[in-house]
């Protein structure tokens, strides 16, 4: 029977051992979309230097590599690579991520957190011209190596 | 005319200077929601020690406090408040957050961030029985304070 | 002859080289306790929600993953295991961890950090109540792995 | 009637808010003890270059520059002063902490973990000499500023 | 007499105490170059989307934020406003930085380390091109603010 | 042909795919130079503890652990060793780093940032004494292991 990540039987909080799980190549992608107004994608993309965009990749890439200290309960993994793309996309833009790891866990978290911090980033940007901007559907997309094997988002 | 924050003329990125705007208390709450199965929600709220709720609304808090690590053109502030609250809604869990500070900027940022760092850490813990949940609707509900002066959703 | 781990043979600090050491899993053990009066125990244990506890437990459990930014010639180690458990005691409360890596060098450090912070935390709760609430005995209980072998308190 | 510091009337965590107290110059003071053999200690003290001790007064020193992200609920503070000594005492070194601040809130707690992080900082590099070394009576010795006054341990 | 900042009179490292120096605004500047062969500045400027300047620009402004970290005797300093410019310039690059703050104390190494950061994150991209590049020159430019006064290089 | 690490084809930023490089044992050395006024050196020298120097060798070592934060697109190393040595040399004083690593990817920059870091730390303790100190010459000396082979400054 599955159940929950990092409780004990009690429901008590640990991170858990993974110490008998092997070493594998593990690779994970995310997705988020931030929704914004037409005028404000197009004024994005009409900024002559692209810094908005490449500020938000960097902030969705580094934030991969600090997991552990975010997420509480997960564990220290040294990511072998992180992408994250920005690209216009219906109601505003989509941010995507992949990350690919060799580790006894996998990359999860790293990618859905690459994927809200670069939307976050955005949004920081924006704020002061569309401070109402939404981040939404933020979700694993996909994920394969490890013990419980390839997953994808609409395959049963 | 209102512009992107953080970038220049020619559209680089850059620390805003804020050494000219006064220091006044802000206020900002923001909101998001973890789509989850009924089944999931129940199993959590079942757990005897509550510890996954608790673990998740501490890592909102934390992340709130080190937004200025994690966003590349954010100010540090010293947060005088924060607060994540996490509750059963439709379809899933809601996660809300306030945070308070006396700054020379707001705390936008902070408060969103606190939402989205507390709905991963959620993520993290029921990822083994529900690894497609979706996070959405992450945006800002109310800011006071400052130049700008107040703002709430829904209200023009 | 055994020596100062860190030092070389002038006294200075450097980060030891482990490059040649084994990878292997190794486990540590460590313990503190909080002095309370017995009316602060009582009413840890009364709070309905057991945060106070859980947050203890965290805070301990994140410690233990940022080793080697707060020992400064301590080497990074990726965490296979991390657990913190505290409970009512003899004088106030016990706080033990365990810590499991598999790695160059073992996470002896990493669980007397563990209890240390966990320790602290709980005290950052109780010192509304009882500021001159002490911090004592820490102490590592036990290794395994690694050269040097086993080790247990009280064995010689 | 003093209660537990963040936590609400349900035992909930949250960072409790700070804007409305005043910011006021604010002094702790702690203390610690390592236990170890005295040929531990009088080697420490015939090592030429004197490194181990400057290594863990500066693990003090930086420590309590991090409360804010090793203590779950604790406001992140700019420190004026901090200072940390470590001397030879009855049973082992003694380890000393000032803080000084001027904020919201005090720096108990940033006295407290410079001297533990101090003492784990030795411990690290004495530990392949005397792993059975023991940290103890990590405690407050005196605070002042801030509403709730004056404090000094022993003193009713 | 004027000596050595962060040692006390025995030599002793600790973090000196400036809760007695006004808060005022200060204003620090830097600067370095990277040494690079004429075809990497021009392979450089020709990249489409200029990501490597905006990367190393970025680096720049993030490190100045954590000086409190790196430096471990440096007070934790909020800034109001980090620059950095990297230009083409005799013989390679020249990085050039300003930082703004409102504090007890001035914000001459976050300028600097603005600046050598940013070199470093130039030289991680071209390292695979032009191993030997060699950074130099960093200072500080001037600065202002603060009971010392203004300061500005080769101006006795 | 060689190109920009961490760039793909349309010059946009990413952390490269190291997943499929071999795991070895990698060395890097590096250097700089501050150059400071001979009476400066003299009383650094005389200084009784020997703190100054002792302080910029380990924020050298501690810079080298954060690599991966403090460069956008760095891989995270765990570190096997890293030693910083400080001595007057010609116009100033010489800091010279080794790092050693067993990993996918070299430790350059963490060899570079530990030189650097170092130097910045020496600056802030005689800056109040001799504010316009140069740190220069900041480069890799030699590299080994990996694909890319050794490299040795001067040697063609």
């Amino acid at each position: 029977m599955s159940s929950f990540s990092h409780l004990d039987q009690e429901g008590r909080a640990r991170m858990v051992d993974v110490s008998e799980k092997a070493v594998t190549r593990r690779v994970a992608r995310a997705s988020c979309r931030v929704l914004l107004d037409p005028s404000t994608v197009e004024r994005l993309s009409e900024m002559p230097k692209g810094d908005a965009v490449a500020v938000a990749r960097l902030a969705g890439i580094q934030a991969a590599k600090r997991v552990d200290e975010l997420i509480p309960l997960a564990h220290t993994l040294n990511l072998d690579h992180v992408n994250v793309e920005i690209e216009p996309a219906e109601g505003g833009v989509e941010v995507r991520s992949e990350v690919v790891c060799t580790a006894r866990t996998g990359a999860e978290i790293e990618a859905m957190l690459a994927c809200s911090n670069a939307a976050l980033a955005l949004y920081d940007m924006v704020k002061a011209v569309e401070k109402g901007a939404v981040i939404t559907d933020l979700r694993l997309e996909a994920k394969s190596g490890g013990r419980s094997g390839d997953w994808q988002r609409g395959v049963t």
